[in-house]
């Protein structure tokens, strides 16, 4: 099947590469030349405008748009929604916010022009294992573009089959599904992200209690070095808490248990934030989704304002001076809490 | 190689059968002479005392207790005590607070006896799949059990192995850890299921936003009625959520996606709540893990007196009060929000 | 001064009698004429329509709107702008989202029309007390109306002055703030409001754990009966607790201790959801002001379908099947949580 | 009345005084003999041995400890334990974990001597204020020593009266309670800390929300340069969220409001740790006090060891690496979340 698509980073470039050794057709269009040489080599058509890259697609269209989300993604579906004829379709691959999609849809329509959003979860490890896609839009487009997204999905691979699973339905069991109208796709992928914040944070603070039995603040006999790698590695067998990320973290630990190379500043995507605020607007109580966030969000701070308003208010009450410096040797005090009578508040 | 087990529960027998199975001699005791039958049924040694458990090993002895955690295995261990000899080693597997383990290894050191704590993980797939065990004692004494942990653990299996590891100690790797001295075992395996309590509430709180997303309270345009079933499914291939819980969980949706048979209730052992007391004693941010844990005491609860509270001090400062029933109702309205003046407080 | 007010619900009455009886001229209207003519009895100027109103308003004139926030405020501001003549001012006293405020205010503008916002605070205690308000507009606009606020505002009262403040700057010590541009006033309410459901919560969660104390699973020696209404009272006096919302706690507890008559379903409202949402696109972690959000959310549910799928995940691992029924001898059974080798999951 | 009081620091010296000044007799000792003198000066019988305190009191004794709770108290309390006769009462005044209260209750009543647990709020401003006071211990004990406890509380004041309160019981008007049993006083200042620390961390957040508010990352009309030292008095007149610790944080902030003397590393004690533990062992939900108190842990560290794994797994799946430094750009780059397809995960 043919499918243009715009931006050659690195999920555009691949899907376009794993489209191609499917034997599917595919024209490539990315801002600077070089990446559309690159695909060139490996059997795209490439071409050098948005204009070109209709021109070379036989009606109806389908183009697949990989761009940063936002404004650079909103900016190229307004230059496509111009150049395209009735029943093309574009398909937004990045990480649009799912009401920007319901927005968009509901404009093409009017041009009748088609709209599908495609959550799209691999990184960089898709091109080989593919891509789970969660895809919004009419099930008549999406249908359409079925050979597509089986193209790109995992397929069953060597994973074993879910008991009870409706055989005649497989789509989700060779990874893509058809979430529903236009923003489910991204919907699901959001709440997908959100889940994986929880799922990270889960491990971070386990990891992070093993790490510090070995504090000298503990009491000698309740002290443990523990090898973290070993525990990592020992939870991907037979227990309840192995999944990916924990093979990632086994692969980490095993090559730097200090992790000396990572700084500690976690950033964060839209998808995390977007979580929060449909759980907010739903009424859904989400502590873990959200602590997960809020840790992140923590991590890139020396401090908050807020702990130093803490700090304030401590000491209007009881006369205390936070000091200073020493983090180490503050954790260790805290351990042994004195509960000191001239803190007596 | 010889082993007594006491303890023949679920975990206990099959603990038992998978030694049985690698050609170990196994001598087995429970109190309900029935299940003592059964295993002597499928090879092992059965014996109707503990006198006669004892009796039947030749030391230095090893006796697997396997008994719920607390005064059970406690006593049993202080009987245990009486009847050994110098050399024996006495094996805790449940689930036993690890300061239990260092204190009962410091009391049996005294008589010259041995003691290691086990963390085992594995449940009812652990009889086919192995147990992924944490051990915790004398280097010597788990270094002499090798073989009976090695037929425990699930080995390789055919999980990818991990890039970087020493291909020299290749314990985790099959499966099982020798995590330090007494007390060590229990530890991790206690973190390991505070982890668990995370993942289990990050995916429980995403689904929840997936299930509620087709709320009548939404605008049309961004209601979804989501297959979760499918959307599980889905994120078993090729996503960064990928796990065994996963996998459950889509096992669950298969068969029912409306979960009737569940109350909702969520029970929870002490391990969860261990680990939070850990991460309280070592100064240890554990937002996502204590949430997980207070959402399944909080499941328990048909309303808490702090929410009573939360009303009686709303009508206080703004003469609200809170209608008995509706549930359904009350989250419909919440979701729209309507920031009445006469509550402009 | 005069003033035009529509909409006399508790909040807008009161804010009309506080008012009046420091000699300002009020007109006002409501939809339902009762209401107007008992405004009416207490001095003011009666309407029953709003071309009435502006028509009884002496130009520039300032017009108070206090209906629910949302539609009806906004439909208000948009008639109001077909009334109204350049110069004219209209001031929004709801509770709402401040970028609607930002929004409105440059569409007034382009008309000439000026627009405030007031975040109020004050309740069924503010006609006595006088209101706390937090005001946006330009600075020159609400200079000119400095009289209204200043009688609606509750004075400096009997509360000691904060040392350290400059007494020229007076208007925060007597109980109102120009908080900045159009929005800056809801925007500080807003946050108001997400502080108290933090410090709301902080208070339940403490009385939860006091009251509990009397729990049957607890060991005897451990067990303490707690008189809350006492607890609550002491703390009014000299501890660092003390606050006007433990003085309503108090009052509630010495009403009832039991708090029957209250069901613990809480309901919220947009400032609460609102802050949270402007914490994650600020990125500043509010982990207890999500919290506490969260808990309301949780209250107004039997159970929640996450929980429904921790259960399932229970089964799936281990066997676990939760019972329906049995509230309090689930959490009997938590609280002494035995780890069961069968459930050595 | 007279009074043994072993412990001069802040707390101790004050509690003297405010005797001393009700005409108690108080005799006083202290490691460093020049705090005896201080309070000799005052009006004290200062003395330089335990022995000598014990001698210069008629039985039955009083005894008032006001140490560092742990070993120091601990030994002192064994210490008396040798010197003291049948009848006499050791008061501890400290921040004792209420479960060695109820040991030692226990301990000293088989030598027929009796123990109170005080727990005493009121710091720096308790000389003048009074001491909030939660009393365990005996009722006849307690009640022997009301005079004592009359003088340290602070009374009626000029706090208005709570309606629906029992007039005849009115030690808790006037800032004293006997809550129960030994242990229950320690247990509900326990508490009291942890709710503080809840209240204290939704001040710190709102005004963190506040505070950035003003960041160049949010749009241009979003930005708000708010005056905290204002919002907070405000807020202290006719607002919900007025309470003592506003107070103190109006007073922070009128005398800088930058914080800048303040690190924003914040210590924790005992009570907010134990309340923590308390709630666990209750299977209390306690999300916001537990936040607080994590919080508090994180703002000690530079980087959790947790973070660095959430990098770690961010690598492993997105070939993310997280740069070091850039703290305030990395907050400003993940306020506007941009959600490149390169990330897409």
């Amino acid at each position: 099947m043919q499918l243009g698509i715009i931006g050659l980073g690195r999920m555009g470039a691949n899907i376009a590469r794993r489209l191609l050794r499917a034997q599917h057709e595919v024209v490539v269009y990315n801002r600077s030349a070089d990446k559309v040489q690159a695909l060139a080599a490996d059997g795209a058509v490439g071409v050098t405008s948005i204009e070109a890259l209709v021109g070379e697609l036989a009606a109806p269209r389908a183009i697949w748009v990989m761009l940063p989300a936002g404004d650079t993604t909103e900016q190229m579906i307004a230059t496509l929604a111009d150049l395209l004829e009735p029943g093309d379709v574009i398909i937004d691959g990045g990480n649009t916010f799912y009401k920007d999609d319901i927005r968009r849809a509901g404009e093409l329509a009017a041009r009748q022009l088609h709209y599908v959003d495609v959550g799209t979860s691999g990184g960089v490890w898709g091109l080989e294992r593919g891509y789970c896609l969660m895809i919004g839009g009419r099930q008549e487009v999406v249908g359409r573009l079925d050979p597509l997204f089986d193209t790109l999905a995992p397929g069953y691979g060597d994973i074993p089959r879910t008991p009870g699973r409706n055989p005649a339905n497989d789509r989700a069991e060779r990874g893509y599904i058809h979430a529903g109208p236009a923003g489910a796709g991204h919907f699901v992928k959001m709440v997908h992200n959100g889940i994986e914040y929880g799922l990270m944070q889960a491990y971070a603070e386990g990891f992070d209690i093993l790490k510090t039995k070995a504090a000298e603040s503990l009491p000698e006999a309740e002290r443990f070095a523990l090898d973290l790698a070993d525990i990592a590695e020992v939870w991907r067998r037979g227990s309840v808490v192995s999944s990916w990320l924990l093979d990632l973290t086994a692969q980490a630990l095993a090559s730097d248990v200090k992790l000396s190379r990572f700084s500690g500043e976690v950033a964060d995507s839209g998808e995390g934030r977007w979580t929060i605020d449909a759980a907010v607007e739903q009424a859904v109580p989400v502590p873990v989704l959200a602590s997960a966030l809020f840790a992140r969000f923590r991590s890139r701070q020396d401090h908050t304002y807020g702990e130093r308003l803490l700090s304030a208010m401590r000491f209007g009450f009881g006369g205390h001076v936070e000091e200073h410096g020493g983090g180490e040797s503050a954790v260790a005090h805290a351990s042994r809490p004195a509960g000191l009578p001239d803190s007596a508040l």
